[in-house]
């Protein structure tokens, strides 16, 4: 059985290193052609699917789309949930990465970005940032939404989610494609690969790229991989590790 | 409470004039500007949803992911039925309507198309146009599937469909969208409007337009109206009814 991820393609706000979160920010046309990679590689490798999940928010959400048009499997069901949302960012939302650098200094950006357990600055409830106040999240129970989070708190929305639902279909034989962000994401790899709090800090998720794990039938990972070529995927990591720099 | 159907915009093969059924071809440039202006009209007019339904194919899902964008409700739950696929041509998929009407004479054409319980030549179960050869009908039932239907066959399965799924989601208080086909729509169209099987006949649904219609408590239907301007309206009309002439 093999699950694929794949992060969403570069999105308007990466391209201006802004803190997106749940900013609903759509695909820049190079985010797009990304997205079209992934399912090209996808079909030359022979991989179909069962079922999608992803997010509420349109970067992933035109990720899958994208995909699915190239793997020409557009009838595929696609479960949208909030739980594989990127981390909410709270009050960094909408800051430019280098410039919240330069101001609060790249070791407390790079906290905020890459510690385990700090939240960011929260949003207050009158925001008009707070998830409670957006249409999106009208049918969630208002408690449950964040207005900021840290690492941990999105790993601890994203895992359970995991074992209820894609995890389950995959234990009912179907083929499952997550199309999701760099955090819900980064939850999965350090669930999936057994890594420890320290470790997942400075794993990078390329935008793009399908990342394929391979289970026994104990489901215990037996191969993981990215699909694509080597040279353009380490340059797609370095930029992602690069982005929290002054 | 309201209901909103939109058949899809211009795809390849109505372009080309050819029956298409359930070939899974892709809009147009123009389908895309018709899907894109209808989301401008629906957004102009204050329309928001809950849920969307839509078929199998392409053409109907692009139509309604083209919309979704255009309203800013990219989140929104879309249901992917096979049961609103357009009405199966049978052996006619592929074929010009326009030739075909040359060969078999436009009154022959007329009844394939416009009668009620007429069917098209069926295909052979090891034409590879048969819908239980395709990874698409995997998990349907082979013996519901179809080699060819009449207009009577389409609105046998798209009418219980509507009311075990769509009519109890309106009954729960969501608002409804359906992006289907001429025929998964006539279908609807029949049971809404009380039409006899004649009058159902010369009923010809616009591309890309949003029909409205408005339910009172007891889901009697007291309003039915197209969003947009009313000329261009006409023309789609018309141009839908003229395709079967040789």
């Amino acid at each position: 059985m093999k699950l694929v991820l794949i992060r969403h393609g570069e999105s308007e706000w990466n391209e201006k290193n802004l803190f997106t979160g749940w900013t609903d920010v759509d695909l820049t046309a190079k985010g797009q052609n990304e997205a079209k990679q992934a399912g090209i590689w996808l079909k030359e490798q022979g991989f179909d699917f069962d079922v999608c999940y992803t997010s509420f928010l349109k970067r992933a959400i035109h990720t899958l789309d994208i995909v699915l048009a190239n793997i020409d499997r557009v009838w595929l069901p696609i479960i949208k949930t909030w739980k594989l949302n990127e981390r909410h960012y709270g009050a960094l939302q909408g800051l430019n990465k280098s410039r919240t650098a330069e101001k609060y200094g790249e070791e407390q950006v790079k906290i905020w970005r890459r510690s385990f357990s700090v939240c960011p600055p929260l949003l207050t409830a009158d925001d008009d940032r707070n998830p409670a106040l957006n249409p999106a999240y009208s049918t969630v129970d208002k408690e449950d939404l964040p207005l900021g989070e840290s690492l941990k708190d999105t790993i601890d929305r994203v895992v359970p989610y995991y074992e209820n639902y894609i995890l389950k279909d995959m234990q009912a034989g179907k083929k499952v494609l997550v199309a999701a962000h760099g955090n819900s994401l980064r939850a999965l790899v350090k669930l999936l690969d057994n890594l420890s709090e320290k470790e997942i800090i400075d794993v990078n998720i390329p935008t793009g790229v399908p990342l394929v794990y391979e289970f026994d039938d104990k489901w215990h990972v037996v191969k993981k991989y990215y699909l694509g070529d080597d040279a353009a995927i380490k340059a797609k990591i370095d930029k992602v590790a690069a982005q929290g720099k002054a």
